[in-house]
């Protein structure tokens, strides 16, 4: 394919994001090239300005502009509670949710002895560190239901109970709205262990 | 969703791509700011940079760094041959072919009353002018097989065939590899309408 350099390099670029393949970045690419300047320049400069602006929350590890990010930083939040997430990807769902008002607290992965990652590679000693100078009554353990988040709950359990602090872990079980006859099986079993009287 | 304000505005810009939806936007987005800085804004530049450098060839019309497109420079190519396609975007996969060495003129759309698009928006009048000046042999009509690039092919036919020009149109019919049984009936209709003795 005979195309000018710049848009070849422009393709190179796109192929790499995650979920964009060859004809994804093509179709992309024509968007670029055929929409007006200002446009094309706002998508550039969004993305350089995301990297010149953010980083992580001193806190909590979010991902934040100041040194403590939007939910560290805001007075409405309940102070009492640390939600435990791998990710900072992990808290835009659980505040749509609506229902948890506390703070959160960003490992930046889980537990995988197969990876080689470790206590030390995460941010677990600021957790810890937290929990002796903030006022915190109870830490949800909010890490994916996988083998590496449930080691990684597990393991923080064992780490934080003897702090005299609450650890909870949100319910695994048959998503709402889902039918009984195609879930899996290990969900089902889970969701019969932990059935709850009515 | 409480995000940091930058990490909205390149959220608002990526959904704005074409078959880039909400989830999509944010999975890039992550991408994003997990990469190292240097490759976001390589991304960052070719956006930019194919914005500043392209523009379209005073030949032909297609995408060009140059006063003229990398096809239409090339001393390679058959210049007795024109192709002649709708958007810049219908030239790589006929590229790719490797069956056609010649040039290319691209109309810009195609003729649709429907959207108000006259043979003065497109860049027929160039084509014309093209058949005068240079040595030009047969124009080939590469617009869509559908009802706007067949109009604009048989528009095209009736004009350039004065002119002493063959003038041809790239066969309709069973794609390659494709089953009969599957095949829609406008398609079935044209490939027995136009069947060829062997």
């Amino acid at each position: 394919m005979q195309s000018a350099p710049s848009i070849q390099k422009l393709l190179d670029e796109l192929e790499r994001l995650p979920g964009v393949g060859p004809k994804s970045a093509q179709r992309i690419a024509y968007w670029i090239l055929n929409t007006d300047s200002a446009s094309a320049l706002r998508l550039s400069e969004a993305i350089a300005e995301v990297k010149a602006t953010v980083h992580f929350c001193k806190r909590c590890f979010n991902y934040a502009e100041d040194d403590l990010c939007e939910i560290c930083s805001s007075e409405k939040r309940d102070i009492h509670t640390i939600c435990v997430v791998s990710e900072p990807r992990d808290i835009p769902p659980i505040e749509r949710t609506g229902v948890y008002r506390g703070l959160f607290h960003v490992l930046g992965g889980a537990l995988s002895p197969m990876e080689g990652i470790g206590p030390d590679d995460l941010h677990i000693k600021e957790l810890i560190s937290r929990l002796g100078s903030e006022e915190v009554d109870e830490v949800i353990l909010a890490t994916n239901p996988n083998i590496e988040g449930e080691t990684t709950a597990s393991y923080l359990a064992r780490l934080i109970k003897p702090l005299g602090v609450t650890v909870t872990r949100p319910a695994s079980g048959l998503p709402v709205g889902g039918d009984l006859e195609f879930a899996d099986e290990v969900t089902l079993s889970r969701a019969f262990e932990t059935r709850r009287p009515l």
